[in-house]
């Protein structure tokens, strides 16, 4: 055995003070957001509607590398955090791979993933500006239960509209959120214009993330002192998730390794955009040259098979639009995937980066491999992972194999975003034979790709 | 805010290499074991058809002060130990006592509890001695998880018996422990003798510990190279999970700290015995003197208000008779309790350190009043704690607001042994206030003490 520990944690002092900015260093920025209601180029105070000022900001700051972490969020780090950075030493044994692989584990926090960092963050901003309620979307269940930890702790209600879908598969999830004081309303719901309108059009609807973002917004807006907010796709929120990435630089300088290829499942591309960023600043600094890998559901292919241009956020097509790559506003992935990551679009920051080749690669997986990882590793490292952050395993180990063909000792690095404790359901149908697999044809993609957003000048 | 972390870690190679077995420094040994067939006193080789031969010496040893911790064991250990010593600082601010508020928490792994310490030594000394395949019984489903890990890991079929009421409560837990490829069976079941008696005799009972012991042992002695393992109440086990209380000592040292009272939940004693032990040591020793309490269900009171007398350990009665505080081998807690610690007896040693008063206190708690203190502690300290933890929440807090009350800055110690994400359903009950309390009445305690084994010259 190395002399690298299993778990390499950082003492309470060397945990990062600041989050990172990657947008600061990119060589060129993501396309400006467009207001849909004046398709020109979104501002500041167009923001301000529906997301709490400093948060607006953080959204719109492309210059400021480093920001502090306002201590009140740093002290609630604290109880969670650092995070451990684990050598996957039996693993790498299971496999007889000669790549060494660590994963950064986010998972210790009864939100079971990443998102509580961000969740913290939001919540304590509007706290300061004196939002006096909150809504948001959940999809898997991960955000609503970050959130709902967040405003208990801070005292912010909080109303959570979830998949649907979701909220029939994991009970739990929902009971959770409930626990910590929060209203758990299933999207699509009738309590909004835009959730009537989709239950009218597709009565039997599982819902999407897409279409929870939408209602959660509509309610913001047309409630008093009530806001917004969002667990990925944003750069706030890759700002925030930040933490991942700079804790495990950190962990790597104390034991003197530096990683070859860098894995993160990708959804909205929260953990991901979070778990490169002080690696791609070295890269887009010349510095190193590490190999990304965003790993994404089969069903719901955003970087692999859609397309980059500009689209709506969000179902009810009342958010600014985006660059990104996009299935389309619509796009509905299959009510049979289990495992996350069921966004139509993916984070602008990570899109441009992967347009621009700095990410090098996206890859798309079927979920019954992506189990068969996640039963894999549970069985070695003991920890049972969420299907998403099974996406990054896939590739992870996929990716320790070619090692063990070519004799290469890389060094490989995933992010293990959370848990599974919510998602036996799927776990069960997986053991039962029972999960199957679902790759959207071209003709299902081209349907939601003929919905795009025309922009006059733009996007024709 | 002090200089003390919210979360003291010790690095790795600050971990224990060796147990620490409470017997060899205490002044008075608990009673023997009796064997139900001789009505002597148990020899070593009586526990080798049910235990493998290197857990029934360490069952049997009163002498040896530290044990080797096996270096396979070690390596697993290392997978997720060592477990975070956490300064509740937001509880302590939530509930404005000037005590200092710590607690171990043993539910950073996938079996969700401290149960794993052992499951692993015991997995792995029964493979050393070339056991084929095991059994045992699973009543909250921790130690079932945690020994499906363990066996996964060193590849060992397992059968467990699950208490037909958890099983039917936490259809999840059930889930998981397949996941990790072992066989769950629920208890009392028609695979076994003692099993279809009892569903004779209470045909709608939804099981006990003590019966689901039963059938494991059943199975265990009827199959070729097979194997019985237990959880809890054992002196083996308590000595494995001494790695709790010695690792909690180490990181006390750290930031120069020393606990005055020292709590844990108790339901066969594992979790308690196993933080206690060290600080125990220093209390026989004369170097310190803590104060120690034990917290128990009131519904399930086997230290509150059962006898310190010779019982079966298990309903079939076929297991050594051990002397400790028990309501009786057939006591069934109503199945409306939530809780955990359903136990009907008490770990002989912690019995004896009770009777002697050196474990200074036992408390029962009715679960409404934990589920009150679980819910507060999640909002402020963000882990969704075990029902069974939480008992030792609920007198944490209640001896924090004691010191309010008087001004002492007492410093608190107690074992938050596991997370709750498997006991959503009786957090369910909770919020929907459907959660009740059942106090046994003393003619119940009495029908079961009835009960108790009579032993020629011991126990007429």
């Amino acid at each position: 055995m190395s002399d690298v520990p299993y778990r390499i944690y950082l003492s309470e002092e060397e945990m990062p003070h600041q989050w990172y900015n990657l947008r600061a260093d990119m060589k060129e920025l993501p396309d400006p957001y467009i207001n849909p209601a004046t398709m020109k180029e979104a501002k500041l105070e167009d923001l301000y509607p529906v997301f709490c000022q400093e948060l607006a900001k953080q959204e719109m700051d492309n210059e400021t590398r480093y920001i502090d972490i306002p201590e009140e969020v740093l002290n609630f780090y604290k109880i969670y955090r650092p995070s451990p950075l684990c050598r996957a030493y039996n693993l790498e044994k299971a496999l007889g791979t000669p790549a060494k692989i660590y994963y950064k584990f986010e998972g210790n926090n009864t939100s079971g993933s990443h998102k509580l960092n961000s969740a913290v963050a939001q919540v304590y901003y509007a706290k300061q500006q004196g939002i006096t309620s909150l809504t948001t979307e959940t999809g898997a269940g991960q955000w609503g239960t970050a959130l709902s930890e967040a405003c208990a702790y801070f005292g912010v209600p909080l109303t959570v509209y979830m998949v649907k879908v979701s909220s029939q598969q994991k009970p739990y999830r929902k009971a959770i959120i409930e626990t910590f004081g929060a209203k758990v309303i299933p999207s699509p719901s009738e309590t909004t214009e835009v959730g009537r309108s989709i239950l009218k059009k597709h009565p039997g609807t599982g819902g999407s993330l897409g279409c929870a973002i939408s209602e959660a917004i509509e309610k913001a807006v047309t409630t008093e002192g009530c806001r917004y907010v969002l667990g990925s796709v944003l750069n706030q929120v890759l700002l925030h998730q930040s933490i991942i990435g700079l804790e495990s630089k950190l962990a790597f300088e104390k034991i003197d390794e530096y990683p070859d290829i860098i894995i993160g499942c990708a959804g909205g591309g929260s953990n991901l955009g979070g778990l490169i960023a002080p690696f791609m600043q070295d890269k887009l600094l010349g510095k190193k040259n590490p190999y990304f890998i965003a790993v994404e559901p089969a069903s719901c292919p955003s970087m692999t098979r859609g397309k980059y241009v500009y689209d709506f956020c969000d179902t009810g097509k009342v958010t600014p639009m985006a660059r990104m790559y996009t299935l389309g506003s619509e796009f509905i992935p299959s009510p049979n995937h289990a495992g996350g990551l069921r966004y139509h679009g993916m984070s602008p920051i990570i899109s441009k980066l992967y347009h621009d080749e700095y990410l090098n690669e996206a890859r798309a997986v079927e979920q019954t491999k992506v189990f068969d990882a996640a039963t894999f590793f549970a069985k070695y490292e003991t920890i049972l992972p969420a299907p998403e952050s099974s996406h990054a395993i896939r590739a992870a180990i996929d990716e320790a194999l070619k090692c063990k063909e070519t004799g290469e000792a890389k060094t490989i690095l995933f992010g293990l975003t959370g848990t599974g404790y919510f998602d036996m359901q799927a776990y069960m149908n997986y053991n039962e034979k029972k999960l199957t697999d679902y790759i959207p044809t071209d003709a299902d993609l081209q349907k939601a790709f003929d919905l795009f957003p025309k922009i006059p000048g733009i996007q024709e």
